[in-house]
């Protein structure tokens, strides 16, 4: 099989970075803080389950495009309710939008992306997270690449087709020849559909212990069980 | 003096890499292949002299954004002629723009700008060059940022005013939280016009020996001799 490519995006919110416990964390500290209960992990997944049809509405032009921590609080605001948890306030809500800045990355994260920083592959995000979000994430998750690309930079969201393209356009390569790195099948499809070639890499705890992990989707070029597997199939074909 | 900061952000070309001498090397090697002969630093130095009327005349409207990339392509054809160099071919030419990707750090930008990563300060260029450019010349010289920002994400170039308020509204920082870094005294004359901090960082060798080095603009926040010292500064008021 054959995968040649110059540039390799990533997803992160998933597939880089455990979410659902480092939000969790968060929100039993914050909410702990201000003397309130629940289960936490029940919060977080609601608030998640939320995202992807905020960010359709905004993809089908329902909403106007405005940035990831934004929605991210509409979508808290949205969802505390249903936990008794109104009496969360204002600087604690804004600080939980926050956690989203501060993910824990995978434990293979860091070090495959470090294998191929030392490869010609040219190597970017590409998340619905903004720039600063991104650049924050990475820094203090110790993700190193060589630029930060974001659906913001196409004033949209994955999986809108404007946002594969842009990358591809910003880093002066084929579609062809950039590589979309995903846990979550809708995202390949669309890159995929896009023109870029696709890797999926199983994340079976994204939602933690008890949820059925997602399956690989059709026409995908590459699985890699992990990062480091990842570059090591990347450089071996470089 | 306080200078309280949440992000840098760094001119690449002139301020973190000698463009003289990489692109006079390239010059000779790519036109000593073709059989020609020239004084390559003179034509160099006439090939960035074309650079800030060319981006000027972006910036007035003159003439259609278009990438960095291109521009050079139109400069260095304006001034092969001059040089008795027509003879040069189109792949030449075209391996000559990309020169400007490859281009070598001063020694202390890397160290410098790993000093930084390790602070809480987010770190990125704001260039003239494109995502790419940036992306592929920040890898190869081993200077690393937090995040890639260039005057493309504004479809404009320094120092038009968007381009230093795009980067603040990117990176989610005010403006005055927001130090532009640089070794051209208009660059950061423009940057503390849009409301940023300023460092001037001196390159007395930029055009050579025999050029006279630029002062520190009237009114600049900081000097810094280079990144590492910068960094100190930087560090020790973070």
């Amino acid at each position: 099989m054959s995968l040649e490519i110059d540039a390799a995006v990533f997803d992160v919110f998933g597939t880089l970075t455990d979410w659902r416990s480092s939000v969790t964390e968060e929100l039993a500290e914050i909410g702990g803080r201000a003397g309130l209960h629940a289960d936490w992990a029940a919060v977080t997944d609601a608030w998640r389950r939320r995202y992807r049809p905020v960010l359709g509405r905004v993809v089908a032009g329902e909403l106007p495009w405005q940035p990831l921590d934004a929605l991210h609080r509409i979508m808290l605001d949205e969802v505390l309710p249903g936990f008794g948890l109104d009496a969360l306030g204002e600087p604690e809500r804004a600080e939980l939008v926050r956690a989203w800045h501060r993910l824990r990355p995978w434990p293979d994260a860091g070090p495959g992306l470090e294998l191929l920083h030392d490869s010609p592959v040219i190597t970017g995000t590409l998340s619905n997270g903004g720039v600063g979000l991104l650049a924050r994430l990475t820094k203090q998750a110790g993700l190193r690449f060589d630029c930060v690309l974001s659906a913001e930079l196409a004033r949209s969201y994955k999986p809108a087709p404007q946002v594969y393209l842009t990358a591809a356009e910003l880093l002066e390569v084929e579609p062809g020849r950039l590589l979309m790195v995903a846990c979550h099948p809708d995202d390949l499809e669309a890159a995929a559909k896009a023109g870029l070639r696709t890797a999926f890499i199983p994340r079976p705890l994204e939602w933690g212990p008890a949820a059925a992990p997602a399956d690989p989707p059709a026409g995908v070029d590459l699985v890699a069980e992990d990062v480091v597997t990842l570059a090591g199939l990347l450089r071996g074909r470089g």
